[in-house]
């Protein structure tokens, strides 16, 4: 049973708001991918948008330019070696689900397969078409439709960092297979 | 005397690449402002182009309308209480800078004001006019035309964190003043 539980759509952008890498998954036609990203931010709180760079050379564009939907599965820091592992291969000649016995659970809205095992949150996108952003930039926007996250770590739309969910750290990709883990947290208190 | 050295442009994205909360800074017909932004990427590595969302709210944007230029600072954890209350005035009422006594350093391209003390790493950059993009999604493109980085945390194209420097990790805003500090990496030996 998932533990994942719904995030409030006006929370959504906060998953992506401190730059996580993450796991961009797509289908179309009963071929389906999952790829490293890390290149992605919010651009909106409400409705909930954000946008991220997807290469033209990868398979995942071809799969949400024709499905017009996709998933940001955020990984937490116990994936370390699998969100590596996705973002050095090609979905064009492996269905990488299969290869790293990844279980994909089908969104709720559009059926695109989405991952929870050893992951923090999801976000459910609607493409909303940019082309000129995407061939100048590879800058592709989006409206998030639905999200959900794992309660030990985002519980009524806030970020609860502690020793005892590491493994559900976020991670940020510092380049060459470095992450940074964001485990530790700095609170202002505003006055 | 800076203690920063320059970053080549090809490893200027780097910088953003995990997600940092920055600091924005401006300046146009001896008018000057500095806001924080969580919401920016690197779009592209070479020539090395980003993408950050200013609110159409903001003194920024109209200075960055009016000049075509902008600096990212990126702020060390030991600047925190800054970063949150720079992010919480407007510059159209106070100059924040003399506000908070910051130093302003020069860009050497296009003398806009960039923060070195307490700061990691800034990037000057130049607008890509996305009139579509800026109006819709709040999202402006820009060049870099020139970075430069603290040397106890960036050295030759790399992030090197250490308990030693602390003071330098990056901040990156999980919302409403709580800021998640990237004090640990994880490496992946790629076979």
């Amino acid at each position: 049973m998932s533990p994942f539980q719904p995030v409030r759509l006006e929370h959504a952008s906060r998953l992506l708001n401190h730059g996580p890498t993450v796991l961009v998954t797509s289908a179309h036609a009963g071929r389906r991918n999952v790829m490293t990203a890390a290149w992605s931010m919010p651009v909106e709180f409400t409705p909930p948008r954000i946008a991220i760079v997807i290469d033209k050379s990868t398979y995942t564009r071809e799969l949400i330019q024709a499905s017009g939907h996709f998933g940001l599965c955020i990984p937490g820091a116990g994936l370390a070696e699998l969100v590596d592992a996705v973002g050095t291969l090609s979905g064009r000649e492996v269905d990488k689900f299969q290869r790293f016995g990844l279980r994909a659970h089908p969104g709720p809205m559009t059926g695109v397969p989405l991952l929870e095992d050893g992951c923090v949150a999801w976000l459910e996108c609607r493409r909303l078409p940019e082309p000129h952003a995407e061939h100048t930039y590879d800058t592709w926007f989006a409206e998030v439709l639905c999200a959900a996250a794992n309660p030990r770590i985002f519980v009524d739309g806030r970020w609860s960092i502690r020793p005892d969910n590491a493994d559900l750290h976020t991670l940020h990709h510092l380049g060459a297979g470095v992450y940074a883990r964001a485990d530790h947290t700095v609170s202002i208190r505003r006055t």
